[in-house]
């Protein structure tokens, strides 16, 4: 436990220092050879690499409509519920962020419109590994659905039987992607950004990933032909702030749903009571020995951080320096302290919300900022599903309004033609001067 | 003059093709070094870069309020007018983007929140060069002080003299732009990313730039303590939609309008009508004498391309299959064909709109995605200046209804510590089962 008033100020940035992420050297290259390669052989390559790390005998990258309808089938009806309630509550939620479009006249006879519109093509990623991730699924595949994107395909790892989990077949028709791709890593992204005979390129890819996926979605966002991505990633974080009267029992079942993505997750707890502190810590050490995923969750809550504050009001301070991913409060009354909450990816509020419910069932996005970007980057949301543009048309009156001021300062930015596409215009309506 | 319908697939690929950017392992190295350099020695790295580059006798990176208040008392009272009317329509174009907070109940007793909020500090680049450029201040400075942002500072190589722009200084002001800073190139994108003695860190970047800027812009992007920034860059391009009752003058001047920002902007005109293509060409030249700028516009207009379409619907295939920064629709009734255009930065409709007005005083922001971005990224808007961050809160109502749900997919996805934050919750509600 920490006694974050005893910490000089280099010490309270050491206490919330992040893990150092993957990007070394060799990463880079694996990856921009995996990249180049795809560019090259396109099909071949992808169905090479996903033979090599997860399907020895692969086919066809494409799960065929037969096949995606009859995994589909295969959800037992108390999962199939779940993900229709899930799917419903994430679609409220993501419809609700419709924009508006915009017209205006800014000036007699100058009309302004700012339009939304979905984007065309998304991509997006579900990771393999050891379990699956239907969540994620609708997580970017509603907003996409909502959006009204054209081409929604998905990317995932494919299982030794050239299948995928029965669970992500099901979320995903019901998000309406009707094309799966199975491959994953660095190659399903490459092949994504860029296209392949049988995968199309997209302009936008979503998803979460290992550090190779991570990778390779930020160099093919710097190529000019390749894609835009979602947000950085980093590893995800909750921090929990609790006071004397939070249900230490409940305080670690959230820090622990944190631990158990991964060795590297961070898991934060901020209180002004130390008790409260002590008896977290003893639950989480009882509930660790109840969890299949122990030997993951473990070495994430030995980086765990106990920080004693002096006040609420302090408590906050140090969730605002820390900016999290995921903020859980259990505070009484803690909707008044919102105010004073500064960056936060998602804030849970209150006993009865913990992160699994935003993980899985409230309507949020769980794709959220993490690694500090909360102050700097937004919650996954339908914005980022479409793209904006404007559109301006003045009238002959527009013109003899504004015309004077675009000659004016394009004069003073010594840029003639622009000055002369006005001057000529003005002429034409009868307006002197040589042009 | 290009006849479209006898390309081929591969010919059509070419006539659109964008200059290489330039993005040299040298350039790459250069920029990594400023970067070292300014992260290593601060402000000291920065006076050095700057008295080299800019200004040999510089005393201080900070440009004082009162030479500030001098500056912008220089404004001649008609470019100071004119950027008043172009700061009004600017500022009632982004206030009507303010977007609006959604509050929702998904599912009896779980309310969920979307709140969008300002960036807390946003720098704004604003580069040298032979002109000064006032409304690039006012596009990136307006929307700041819409959003509301609190920390807005402006960085820009200062003259011989340790002055900058009268113009830069206006506008400055107009948006509440308190802190100037005498720096520029690499080094002002450096500092702002990772803050100095003197210049404070900034949560993200916006502004135009040469090579060393944008380069620099995309490095800091990609480090974790870095900054956020506004799009990829890419040269400055436009595409002219005329048909035959088109004013060949007017179309000429916005060509040039284009070729006037650099050798290798690229100007594409896209006509119906052969004789309009050849009385536009003439009128280049014609025009082209009589520009003070002529030696940057005549390279570029070299490589500017001259289509002729076999009809307005082809015309318009073309600038979709190109998606140009600006798109300029000199066509009869422009405003029927705008649902079949697919991709621009921003559409110019009719003869009296010219891309002068939209890069001065429409409206419109005159930051737009150039390089084929159209497809995928927006144009700069008050959105760019915010953030984004969701709200849930559970009563124990909420946590009873979505309880089930929640765990049957922690469940399938095998994340016991998700389910046991709900189970626990559950059974203190009187719900039965083992936590």
């Amino acid at each position: 436990m920490i006694t974050w008033s005893s910490l000089s100020s280099d010490e309270k940035k050491q206490a919330l220092a992040r893990p150092a992420m993957a990007n070394s050297q060799q990463l880079k290259q694996t990856v921009s050879d995996i990249i180049a390669k795809v560019e090259t052989s396109g099909d071949e390559a992808v169905l090479d690499y996903t033979r090599t790390f997860d399907c020895p005998d692969l086919q066809s990258l494409i799960l065929s409509q037969e096949n995606i309808d009859a995994l589909a089938a295969q959800v037992t009806p108390e999962v199939a519920a779940a993900i229709d309630t899930a799917f419903n509550n994430i679609k409220q939620f993501h419809e609700a962020q419709s924009p508006t479009d915009i017209a205006l006249t800014t000036t007699p006879g100058v009309d302004c419109e700012l339009r939304f519109t979905a984007l065309d093509a998304v991509g997006l990623y579900i990771p393999g590994g050891s379990a699956p991730l239907p969540s994620t699924v609708l997580m970017l595949g509603v907003p996409a659905l909502v959006a009204g994107c054209e081409n929604k395909l998905l990317c995932t790892p494919p299982n030794k039987a050239q299948l995928i989990a029965p669970e992500i077949a099901y979320a995903a028709r019901k998000c309406g992607i009707d094309k799966i791709f199975l491959c994953g890593g660095a190659q399903a992204i490459a092949a994504m950004a860029l296209g392949t005979q049988t995968i199309p390129q997209v302009d936008k890819i979503f998803g979460p990933g290992n550090s190779f996926v991570t990778e390779a979605k930020q160099q093919v966002s710097q190529r000019a032909d390749g894609a835009a991505i979602d947000m950085p990633a980093g590893p995800s974080e909750v921090l929990v702030l609790a006071d004397a009267l939070a249900d230490a029992e409940f305080v670690a079942a959230d820090l622990l749903s944190q631990a158990e993505h991964g060795p590297d997750s961070q898991a934060i707890l901020v209180s002004d009571d130390a008790t409260l502190i002590a008896n977290a810590k003893a639950a989480v050490e009882r509930q660790l020995a109840t969890l299949s995923r122990a030997e993951i969750a473990r070495p994430a809550m030995e980086n765990a951080r106990y920080i004693l504050a002096g006040s609420i009001e302090e408590a906050i301070e140090v969730s605002n320096a820390y900016a999290p991913e995921h903020l859980i409060v259990q505070i009484e009354d803690a909707r008044r302290y919102l105010s004073k909450i500064k960056y936060a990816g998602s804030i849970f509020l209150g006993p009865w919300s913990p992160e699994s419910a935003g993980d899985y069932a409230s309507g949020t996005n769980h794709v959220l900022p993490t690694y500090g970007y909360a102050k700097n980057y937004s919650s996954l949301g339908l914005l980022d599903f479409m793209r904006r543009f404007t559109i301006q048309e003045l009238s002959a009156d527009g013109m003899r309004n504004l015309g004077p001021a675009i000659m004016a300062l394009a004069n003073a930015e010594g840029l003639d033609a622009h000055e002369q596409a006005v001057a000529l215009r003005m002429k034409k309506l009868g307006f002197g001067g040589n042009a």
